[in-house]
């Protein structure tokens, strides 16, 4: 754990058990910088960190408070239920609609996909890429075509060789962002009319492949600690005998749930006893709020049986568009299919980031944007506690930048959607995260981007909003 | 027609009505440049042009001399026959047998499908790329995502403005290629199961993309020469009703037929009146040897019944994997299929060329392209028909960078492709060009490489390899 953040459980702690009291006011910064030998950034981060979790309150010119009362996290959402049957997808329309609104610029993109492009080090990937494109070798235009550059594939194998994994470069397929890994995958282990079990609810674009290629969903329960049930799952691959899994065990969009190592090894050795192929999107995997990295499904994986997928966009370069996967058995298929496809990814684009990937920054940067995404998720969940009605239960994701919101029951979130928009604020309604009809009360809020006095008032508007849309 | 080339033909047709002797020596360069009042660029040029072409040949230190005979083109390939039935394809194994094999540097790139990498104007890429990421916007990263940057499409609509037609920026995706361009296209306008139109021999792109996607094959006639065969096509669009036709008007791979414009637009008029979707493959537009561009077949389409895709991997940027598509009124299906898929192209090869294209030097640069690649093509005929088993028959291409070589019949052209791999040399055997079992005496070549002394002894490997797989 960072020393800010052991700082700030510290007081937190101190709080919850009224060692300090309510309206008492903190110890300046100077102060308790001087009185725990801690930095000022360090004991300014621990503070920022519990206001935004409404344990202290800030007053103009006169320091910190701790608030009325200590401020406990909302509820939980539970956990979802199984379908037991599988459905035809068919919700490629009402995504779309979503989809294009959320990508407008001039709103505020609660309902976007993607964290504030101002956290990643878009200067520092300008420099790799300057750096290796300036005396660009001709050759790499036809040598780094798929499966794709071989030093970017090796640091990449690096990476997770530092994380205790082993994954061979030459089983490593660069592609264009995760999202066509994923795609390229699903195609490799699957024939139309096929069923593919998903979490429930699910991220869309996993509906949109399966849609889009003509195969069944069956949503299994989820729970938002904890990932997929293990129990539902059995009884499903016994019944059901589906073609392939496309699971995401590491902060899960929408929910951020997180499945325990544990679990996640239970998980890979049921699949291999059923036979069935886990596709696993591990986008966020690096973004994780405690001290060390959780493992991919992969790191589980002795027989090739997971088709593991990430990328570079979500943590580190968005628009490169640069994502890999680890195929295992299925390698050769997915090459394949990548070949046949779109070839390769962009050249310039791969040797950049294999540069940076040289250099020593890409673990800096990875600490910095974990620990302002931690602050803007407490800062959310206290906004949406202050703004949203009654009953309102939210999710407390370990990593990420997804909250899950569940309305009261009755309330319509895709009307929300609608009305919000006109407002010019964005969210990902609960109906585009799951095959069936499921979900019209929730919604997902991205936290990814810095809670300016814009997003606080879009998050009041919000929770006004709810009421109108609500039972 | 350029200056030199002109002065060129000029020579030529002296030569060949004997105003220019057998065993007479040329003027000197110094002097045709006085005489004609040319640069010596030109009149050297001029020359290598005739000797890439037999017609005349160069003694040490001593200057051009007309060739002992006016060597005539050899003929060329007849006309390709339809299939009466659709055929599945199932031809994934071999052609990826084949593309292992042509992807290795070590080898004569002759069975490749790009043209050298050091005939592109990389080092102004990489300045653009400069400019253009150095500033960068880091919004740019959520809002170049599909459709792609503005100002990119803008400049290519602009490009098509200059040729005589209107394609709005509005209408333009951009895709990883044209690759995926053609493979969205078709996926916007089939189901698994249907048929689709391909020219025969074609594209083995093509063929991939209909085994992935469960589509049948219906071969027709092509002309090398003129293109596909219109009556023949009428005959299956009334018969087979087929869901699309994927060809490709402007120098075809692999025979380099150029259909006529004329019959570009009764091509269009056809589909149109029977509602069969084109997609039109045009990579190859640019690179054309006459003095104007031919227009694609979209330039005749009023009612947006054709699904236009091309690229810069050809002409311009190999390796950036910029295509786009302007998919008519199927472009809100493409657009969805493409944010569904890969979501995007990379943002700084989109920025790059943008930048790039602002600028003067695109012109400049396919002009010399053009050039260079008109004298390679005639420099490999004459290599063919030096080296080549009597009744080779070759096609003689107004564009592009390959040529279609017909050998003996009964000739194996895979054997040949093997044999010719362990001497280090590749080509692209005639079966791949086909869902039938066709072209097995057929192979093509690409003199899209500098024909350096190593490409002249391949090609004299080959002529021999192909005498011992005759017949």
């Amino acid at each position: 754990m960072t020393l800010y953040k052991a700082y700030a459980e510290d007081l937190a702690e101190m709080i919850e058990r009224g060692a300090l009291k309510a309206g008492q006011r903190m110890p300046s910064v100077r102060e308790a910088s001087r009185h725990r030998g801690l930095s000022v950034v360090t004991v300014l981060k621990a503070y920022h960190w519990l206001e935004a979790r409404g344990l202290i309150v800030a007053r103009e010119r006169s320091g910190y408070y701790v608030g009325s009362r200590p401020q406990a996290y909302p509820p939980q959402p539970a956990a979802s239920r199984s379908a037991t049957v599988s459905t035809a997808v068919k919700k490629g329309d009402l995504i779309f609609e979503v989809l294009d609104a959320v990508q407008k610029r001039v709103v505020v993109p609660l309902g976007s996909a993607f964290p504030s492009p101002l956290l990643f080090p878009l200067q520092s990937l300008y420099r790799s890429l300057n750096r290796s494109v300036r005396h660009l070798d001709p050759w790499r235009t036809v040598t780094d075509l798929a499966p794709g550059n071989w030093e970017l594939r090796r640091q990449i194998s690096l990476r997770y060789h530092i994380d205790g994994m082993e994954i061979a470069p030459d089983e490593l397929v660069i592609t264009d962002g995760a999202m066509e890994g994923l795609n390229l995958c699903l195609q490799a282990v699957t024939r139309p009319g096929d069923a593919v079990v998903i979490e429930s609810p699910t991220f869309y674009v996993a509906l949109q492949a399966l849609e889009r290629l003509g195969l069944r969903a069956i949503e299994v329960a989820t729970h938002p600690g904890e990932g997929i049930d293990l129990a539902e799952l059995e009884a499903v691959l016994r019944q059901q005998r589906p073609a392939a899994c496309w699971l995401m065990p590491n902060f899960q969009n929408p929910t951020g749930a997180l499945m325990p190592d544990a679990r996640k090894e239970q998980l890979v050795s049921l699949l291999e006893r059923y036979r069935v192929p886990m596709i696993e999107d591990d986008v966020y995997g690096e973004l994780y709020y405690a001290s060390t990295r959780p493992k991919p499904a992969k790191a589980f994986d002795r027989s090739g049986n997971v088709l593991h997928c990430s990328s570079f966009s979500k943590c580190l370069a968005p628009g490169y568009r640069i994502g890999w996967t680890a195929p295992g058995r299925h390698a050769a298929a997915v090459r394949r299919l990548k070949l046949g496809t779109t070839l390769s990814a962009a050249i310039p684009s791969q040797l950049a980031l294999a540069n940076y990937l040289e250099g020593a920054g890409y673990d800096r940067h990875l600490r910095r944007l974990r620990d302002a995404l931690f602050v803007e998720r407490d800062a959310m969940i206290n906004a949406i506690r202050e703004f949203f009605p009654r009953g309102t239960r939210v999710t407390r994701p370990e990593g990420g930048y997804f909250l899950w919101v569940e309305l009261p029951r009755g309330t319509d979130s895709l009307e929300l959607h609608r009305r919000a928009l006109r407002q010019g604020i964005s969210i990902a309604p609960g109906a585009i995260f799951s095959a069936r009809d499921r979900y019209a009360h929730c919604l997902r809020l991205n936290y990814g981007h810095p809670q300016d006095r814009r997003v606080l008032r879009a998050l009041r508007t919000l929770g006004q909003l709810a009421l109108d849309c609500g039972p």
